[in-house]
């Protein structure tokens, strides 16, 4: 039972944002806390006493003492707490455990939804949360929830239409069905929301530097951290670049508008050019079907990173159009940073970020004033995963972050 | 002298929150603020006191009482502060002061930049300003300063570069050289951020509501409003919408990139449009120069308002072209609420509206789950104008707000 439980909102609010001081100062004293706050001594004291009742804080040695009394220092305990994060994805389920302190303590993939329907997957995604919760050595009762990324839209009331393959999952509720078995807090968002803050959680980036994650799996998303928290907008469902327009003479989008950078330049688009090239496709064994999209795009992917020479012509052609939906987003929102995230760039993430690189550098409008770093996430990280952990942690422990 | 001088920084910080807390409050207890704020009464009643010694705060009688001690309520001091805010433009310049709750209480207008040069300007403006303080009934000491809302981009260092007709205006320090001629802290910000500031603080907009401004004088900007904060990206220069890539195979713009929101939609594209059509140009009596841009759009937009047939289809065509871009802005940010402001939008605002409102609300991602509202700014305020005045007043009174 959390010692929050007997505070008001406001109050549960500024306890929060204690924690989230002392996450980001590392070491830091109670002093150093009311300083940085603005609030007194007398609350200080107070809300650093819930935090270590809890056993989310702890006192760590003594700073140097400057004639007066000496003060102890304040510090994160990362194993007091963990959380679960997964990766809902057509190829493959990623499932990471990360404690307080950011640190991923337990990993375990397993085969992607493909086209099979929630019921099933719901029981399977349980089964193997059990069997990664018997790997660690870990009190069941500190792990806090449960995080999940998937690429879709939140419907409010619970709802979500996850972009998967089988129509099922349009307007199903993965948080209600997998907290019923699961028997935990679950917590759900987008993957590029969460990729953006496993990185920022991570990568220790400070709350002062925004940036954004573009997330590129079949469709693509952007995670955009302001002030050190997620921006949500009106309901949670930012970060729709697939369905900036980037061409408005170009084709009809299957979300009804028209020249979306999604159906230009998504890994079905590509495929589906690859498959007009007939040698092309049969070298590289691409099915063209909607169930092997994943598979077929790697292909190209990993052909086009080695350097043949149709596939990084494909490539090339999807990351101009992508390098102009990012130079939209930089010019609208003054971006200096950005993180390229998910299965799309795991293979020819390098020329993705290139020609994002050169478009961006050569015609952002600032580009006189600050430059624009486009990194690649690390490849062996899955940042969304370890972005929704990050998310059931603050959701248990600092309810302000997540709205 | 203000009274805040004397406290630290992050004391400084908390002061401007309690004045914001009780701006957006209305009237508010002492105790109130302490449960808002999560501070203890103590510190509250360090600030308030503070707050009352600089006469920005006054006490209003009391509150219920509840069988304690009688509560006496706080409200913002209106007229104990003022500062001046003034639009920037080819066609016209715009004077408002405003007092501390928002209201504009003196106006001024007068011809626009034009083809001048800033050294003539910012005499004129400086002798300008200074017969709009003699108009007014207004302590000279309780203006607070001068803020200066126009198109451009924020060089760091002072420097501005502003989209004026003449040259001299790339990288011209507007803000030092208007402050050694006035003697008022001069503060300058792009107009797009200004008019969303302006709308926040007159239309009493809550901080929890998100939105944004897009601003079309000669070229498009938009202002963001994010949590009750103009939002500046990495340099402030968020707001490029202008050089949003709307068409990858469009003309080439003249910031580098090519087919960008302004080449192909801003009143330059119409006129240019309008001056092949030579009946129609010369009915209108257009002349197609850069020199006389607004008046040529302006006899465009103000026909078309009428109806017009020629004129209707030439602002239809730019309009979809800008709901394009605002589609695309809806989906990146999730935005709910959207106003159309500057003198762009003066005359055929409502056409461009209706034409955005179509658009987004057919095609928005989020649009099973919340609508969107296109609003024009009320025509007979300059939301740009009264924006920068408020600027001025936060820069000076909460700090915090203006980085």
């Amino acid at each position: 039972m959390s010692a929050a439980r007997s505070l008001g909102p406001s109050a549960i609010h500024t306890r929060s944002a204690i924690l989230d001081l002392i996450r980001s100062s590392g070491t830091v004293s109670r002093i150093e806390l009311a300083e940085m706050s603005g609030l007194t001594a007398t609350s200080i004291t107070r809300f650093v006493k819930s935090l270590i009742e809890d056993r989310l804080v702890i006192e760590t040695g003594f700073g140097d003492p400057t004639g007066g009394k000496r003060r102890s220092l304040l510090e994160l305990n990362p194993t007091s707490r963990y959380a679960v994060g997964v990766s809902l994805d057509d190829a493959r389920l990623n499932y990471v455990v990360v404690d307080l302190g950011g640190n991923v303590v337990g990993q375990l993939t397993s085969s992607g939804i493909g086209q099979s329907v929630p019921s099933a997957e719901i029981d399977r995604i349980a089964d193997e949360l059990e069997q990664l919760f018997r790997q660690l050595d870990i009190p069941r009762t500190d792990i806090v929830g449960v995080g999940v990324a998937g690429a879709g839209l939140d419907l409010g009331a619970g709802a979500e239409r996850l972009s998967l393959t089988a129509d099922e999952w349009e307007s199903f509720a993965v948080r209600k069905a997998l907290e019923a078995r699961v028997g935990l807090p679950v917590v759900r968002d987008n993957d590029a929301a969460c990729a953006a803050l496993g990185q920022y959680w991570v990568g220790r980036i400070p709350a002062t530097q925004d940036f954004a994650t573009l997330y590129m799996s079949n469709g693509f998303g952007m995670g955009l951290m302001i002030g050190g928290s997620v921006n949500r907008g009106a309901s949670s469902n930012v970060g729709e670049i697939g369905h900036m327009v980037v061409d408005i003479n170009g084709p009809d989008c299957w979300c009804g508008s028209r020249g979306c950078l999604e159906i230009l330049a998504a890994p079905r688009a590509i495929v589906s050019q690859a498959m007009q090239d007939s040698a092309l496709a049969e070298e590289l064994e691409l099915s063209g079907d909607d169930g092997h999209l994943r598979h077929d795009f790697n292909a190209i992917a990993s052909r086009a990173a080695e350097g043949e020479e149709r596939c990084t012509a494909l490539i090339e052609h999807s990351a101009h159009i992508v390098a102009a939906a990012v130079l939209s987003a930089v010019n609208l929102l003054d971006l200096d940073r950005i993180f390229l995230a998910g299965p799309g760039f795991a293979d020819a993430g390098a020329i993705y970020a290139r020609i994002i690189r050169e478009r961006v550098s050569g015609f952002a409008r600032a580009r006189g004033v600050h430059g624009v770093t486009i990194e690649l996430s690390d490849p062996g990280l899955d940042a969304a995963a370890v972005g929704a952990a990050t998310l059931a942690l603050q959701y248990v422990l600092t309810p302000h972050a997540y709205v």
